[in-house]
């Protein structure tokens, strides 16, 4: 009797496996997308590489697909992320640096004065970037990131950073990790200043972001190891240097690429020169409405020479305008 | 009728499942190893933090297991297998230069005299990788490295170097794995020179391998993009870099290290360094009959400094003369 409750039990566990797979067949993996040529290129790539049968067919192991972050999975605009929360660090440390109240690029941030701060160029920024993301170790800096999400808010939107990820692209993570897929982050934003956040908001582990780093340096404190971050860039994600951070970090090349600027394009024809089957994919911000719309003449996250290849190769290029029926999980 | 086949069908598949499970759980996870200390530090660590119901227990995600490779995972000894690797390297491609028949540390190579080649220390060895390790694109040196263990054979055993792994840290990897741990190498050698093979070998995907680097460099070649190969240190994943390569590639802090040598120190110092439970192995190689004896004087994977530690902090050390019923699998 008890040996057939138990067959009872898992011929139960059974059909109810078999019953959620047919029904996931017929669900719609990506309902935030609009019917169109966008959404029919993914869903057919996803299927001929996953198919056994398929001449496409490309092995689990070998399924990595490399996302951008800033203008492909969250909001780069008005400015990037890090550079905000780089700006209230400085706000926060001003009374332990009086001199920053004369000194550039701190003054002008201090100021808001985001024109002298531009002004400041590459040199300007990447000071600013280290005096607020070195000095301290991993383990504080990930509590200050942490700290920061939980109250600072976008200056349009007033709602957290975290909540402007593109709706469409979370469906697309979780369609690609159901089919096989191993998910990446390769983008130009700090590798460390992602880390903290990424496996809650997009489902991707801190072992797949790829980013840009500083040094960081093995030290005995108290008889404790800590990594102490120093003010020494160490890479840089972003351009030439997503094919290279990809084959440091994971060792193989993307079948599949998705990226919304100039910064991404050496990422895609990287992808694209694979053997095997490959899919790119640029999101193109046409939507002034409901997110921005910029391209060829942005400062950030500007695509002028992405979408010309994009155009010359057959790449997928989203038209958020038309191809995306929500933007944000908020509009929902 | 067809229905009816159908669910006894999976009956039978589901029957069959149950029973390979109930035998997995009667059979010895380390065969190889025999019964003492270390072996039941091993098995007693695992169990506790993949069971639930234990204080100890830590999710899945946060099992990251990091292995040293050379001394480690497999034999060391009398050379490290990627110093073989260059210096057949500069014979096979001496003809190319005849300038290497007067030039140190060229000279030493070719006339197998490993007195002066030794002597040419650091810089000298430096040299050697450089001109062996660079100047391709990083697909031409991963068949290059492919070939040259197709053929290679280890001095002492006559096979190849693939075969001269250790059985019972090939049985640990499985163990580990079989739990929910993801396994890692953390080495001292080339990142690039041990892809072509960890995942047959260890069943340790490229992704899952850190090491040392030296820079690559975007390229487009007759309109192909290429990884070129510089000959420029990036990366040296050793001592107090074991801990800074782990950050930068797995960004989690491992709850479980193995090492060989006073190289794996940091590594096993940072792992115990985690908040929740951890656990630090060294091999320590005592078997001169079957593979070789050496410690605080070797030369090679030197185990000095980091047995002090390992006898005052209570890490296991596996004796492999006492511990290790195999060596290599063809021991068998």
């Amino acid at each position: 009797m008890k040996k057939l409750i138990k067959t009872q039990y898992y011929l139960a566990l059974l059909l109810m496996a078999v019953a959620s797979l047919s029904l996931a067949a017929d669900q719609d993996p990506l309902p935030s997308w609009n019917d169109g040529p966008a959404k029919q290129s993914i869903i057919s790539f996803v299927e001929q590489v996953s198919d056994p049968n398929s001449k496409s067919f490309v092995k689990p192991e070998e399924r990595i697909a490399t996302f951008d972050n800033d203008g492909t999975l969250w909001a780069e605009q008005p400015l990037y992320v890090q550079l905000a929360f780089a700006m209230d660090r400085v706000k926060e440390l001003a009374p332990a640096h009086p001199e920053w109240k004369i000194q550039q690029p701190f003054k002008s941030v201090l100021e808001n004065d985001y024109k002298t701060l531009a002004a400041s160029g590459h040199e300007g920024l990447l000071e600013l970037m280290m005096a607020t993301h070195a000095g301290m170790t991993t383990a504080e800096f990930e509590e200050i990131v942490k700290e920061w999400l939980k109250t600072a808010k976008h200056p349009r939107f007033n709602t957290p950073y975290t909540e402007l990820v593109y709706q469409p692209m979370l469906e697309l993570l979780s369609y690609l990790r159901a089919n096989g897929f191993k998910t990446y982050i390769v983008s130009g934003g700090g590798i460390e200043f992602m880390r903290p956040w990424t496996e809650q908001v997009y489902g991707i582990p801190p072992e797949q972001i790829v980013g840009s780093s500083i040094k960081t340096k093995f030290e005995m404190r108290d008889g404790k190891p800590v990594l102490v971050r120093l003010p020494e860039v160490d890479f840089i994600d972003d351009k030439e240097g997503k094919p290279v951070g990809i084959n440091s970090h994971i060792g193989r090349r993307p079948i599949a690429a998705f990226g919304n600027s100039d910064g991404d394009l050496q990422m895609l024809q990287w992808a694209q020169a694979g053997e095997g089957p490959s899919f790119m994919l640029l999101v193109h911000h046409t939507d002034a409405k409901r997110e921005w719309a910029y391209d060829r003449e942005s400062h950030i996250g500007r695509l002028d020479k992405a979408l010309d290849q994009a155009q010359k190769q057959g790449w997928t290029v989203v038209d958020m305008k038309k191809d995306w029926k929500t933007i944000f999980p908020g509009d929902k």
